[in-house]
């Protein structure tokens, strides 16, 4: 084992041992670094309004007029043109979100603490399917969704929090492998195990009737509600493998619409970015390939960790969602990360697998020298701004950032 | 096809037509034909005292103490033993409960209306694992939890299901083969997407605070509660396969502990018995073969209809809780069924076996020709009074049953 077998084995280890745990709800404002009224979080490397997709300008526009900035979606456009609203990129502030992955100064969040390392990852909540602002959607019940949720939900899952405890997200993550999720497309039975981890403390500490009932049914009539959760679970695993000396595996993988970005441990922050494919899957009724938008979000972060598409062999059920032609081409997905990997994750296991562990830890390495690349399953956004989620498939991560970065890697070596 | 086939095929096609709703909670007394303060009805074919096996017998006792025929379990024995107290099997009053299956005056029962057909069956409601009445525990503390479900987590089940309106357990049961359950050994999904679907009506309807969160709680924290449900699905499926001139279909297996009994469709209510085995399977800490029962409990309506053991293949976890030595060994079983059975489920389909329905309708002569035997997931009791479960096992339906089914299958076709 070479000094960068080493250091990779490390990373392995680390996030093996990390213990993400759900611990409370906070609001952007309170807790990230830099963010103001006239600020707006977004998914994936951080890049200009004039480079930006359809879904993601009309996410920013909705963000900006559900944050006060703006009294319209016009206004909100005008202030952009004048440079009177900060884009940042997710990341950079400790957090993720998937697709247009919109955080403005209002919006709560989920705080994750991985209890093994101390470090802290927040995500957005989810707002549901269909039209939402993370698939670039806008119009007025949006943000009657948004105002709701930070004002109703977000307290209320903020006392049930106070009163279940820190809920271990890991234990929760397993759980759901065995009930079919692969946690990025297919969340049903996270969704609904989370559910029954809040219920009797929501049910304790909603004082409005009425309050409660709407959390109960908003949180129950969503499916993919789990998938923030997961994805901060992958977040908090992940920062700490980051800056490990000659270490090179990937401890992120983000998309914006434009560009696909992923960093490498020993490099530290540096993205390194090529063009996003496009999702091959299947479409809502009324829509088909030409309405989609290529790849976006933060959530590959699951897949950065071992779940998602790395998981599609758990989920049988994801085939038919994500468009795969059978379960055993999940299944084959599922061995082929194990080409690109380090190991073999110690506790995300897969009955379906005869029990193995997911793929864990990307190694840049081995991606090029085998030409295999990341599968991540998604969700597809329609290309035009204020429309939404139009279907589901299965997307690669292009080949030229592992190449860049395999370069920087080099260079970094003194090879 | 000759017309015992056509007739197979007849119970096939109402297997699959069948639509099982969730309507209402109501109570034995309201319902049941016969039910009164000296009745109990219990799991499998009917059989006197002196024949019952010790849980069964504990539980009894325990019944006759929570509904105030007797203050004590001696002073219960001592009635028993009077012949002050009448039994009565399940099944002939339109009602299953798993392993004991006790049923009494004031108890509250699931209506389950198969919407197909217009036939009602009933079930218990699921009290959790350990120790609790249906494995043959009779404590104080199993005697609180069964008032408290019939004073408090009833009335609220009832109002909430007024709320919702009728729930298809056919679709639910669908879902959840597709998130690993196999609703017999495993309804951890089940259980989940159920709380999901009532918590909003619970959070409406239940005035009391403390009721409210308490209900919450027992429905979250038990991974089986759905089984009750998917039991009651499964008679109102079956009831209407019953009397099919020439039809060599089981539509009830069922065990009381002692003997095993199968009904076959031609042959009307008529119980064809044998000697049960004792499960294969592992065992709670601290318990071992020697403390387990022989199989036990209405729950084999599961296997009637096609799930549970029938659906193992869709259910990678359940083998390391029943001791299945492999997933290759649980498909393995679902396959097998399929050489007793008239045909694969055109609902309930198994994503982990490319999607194929299972295996539904066991033909008493197929069971015999191959020699194959029906395979049941099932729990498993300690054999003495008042203990509770000991572990979660395999096991077949005896032989017998079906030789002596055959024979008067065939004197009833007049071979």
């Amino acid at each position: 084992m070479n000094h960068i077998d080493r250091a990779n084995q490390e990373a392995f280890e680390r996030i093996n041992a990390a213990e993400p745990e759900l611990v409370d709800v906070v609001y952007a404002k309170d807790v990230l670094p830099g963010m103001d009224k006239r600020t707006i979080g977004h998914a994936g490397p951080p890049l200009e309004w004039k480079d930006m997709c359809g879904p993601l300008k009309g996410a920013i526009l909705g963000a900006a007029v559900y944050e006060g900035m703006a009294e319209t979606l016009e206004e909100a456009e005008k202030m952009v043109l004048a440079g009177e609203i900060k884009f940042v990129s997710n990341h950079s502030m400790g957090c993720v979100g998937p697709m247009t992955g919109m955080i403005t100064y209002s919006m709560p969040l989920w705080k994750v603490v991985n209890a093994k390392y101390g470090n802290v990852a927040y995500s957005t909540f989810n707002e549901g399917l269909g039209k939402v602002m993370r698939f670039g959607a806008n119009g007025p019940e949006v943000l009657e969704r948004l105002k709701w949720m930070e004002t109703v939900l977000a307290p209320a899952m903020k006392a049930a929090l106070a009163e279940t405890g820190p809920i271990s997200l890991k234990v929760m993550i397993t759980k759901a492998l065995a009930m079919g999720d692969e946690m990025h497309q297919r969340n049903i039975a996270a969704s609904a195990l989370f559910v029954r981890e809040v219920a009797p403390a929501l049910a304790k500490v909603v004082e409005n009737r009425a309050d409660l009932e709407r959390v109960m049914s908003f949180i129950s009539g969503n499916d993919q509600f789990f998938l923030n959760l997961a994805m901060a679970a992958g977040k908090s695993t992940m920062d700490p493998v980051k800056n490990i000396e000659h270490c090179s595996v990937v401890t992120a993988m983000s998309r914006n619409g434009t560009n696909f970005g992923i960093k490498v441990s020993a490099l530290g922050d540096q993205w390194f970015e090529a063009p996003v494919l496009t999702p091959k899957g299947l479409y809502f009724p009324g829509y088909s390939e030409k309405d989609a938008n290529p790849d976006i979000g933060d959530s590959a972060i699951c897949e950065t960790f071992g779940i998602g598409g790395f998981a599609m062999g758990s989920s049988p059920a994801v085939v038919r969602f994500v468009g795969a032609s059978s379960v055993q081409e999940a299944i084959n997905y599922s061995r082929d990360m194990q080409e690109i990997t380090v190991g073999l994750n110690q506790t995300y296991i897969m009955p379906t697998m005869d029990f193995i562990g997911t793929a864990t830890g990307i190694d840049i390495r081995k991606v090029v020298e085998t030409g295999i690349l990341p599968v991540i399953n998604t969700g597809m956004a329609h290309k035009q701004p204020g429309v939404g989620q139009v279907g589901a498939g299965i997307v690669n991560a292009p080949m030229d950032c592992f190449v860049k970065a395999l370069y920087a890697f080099a260079d970094y070596e003194g090879v």
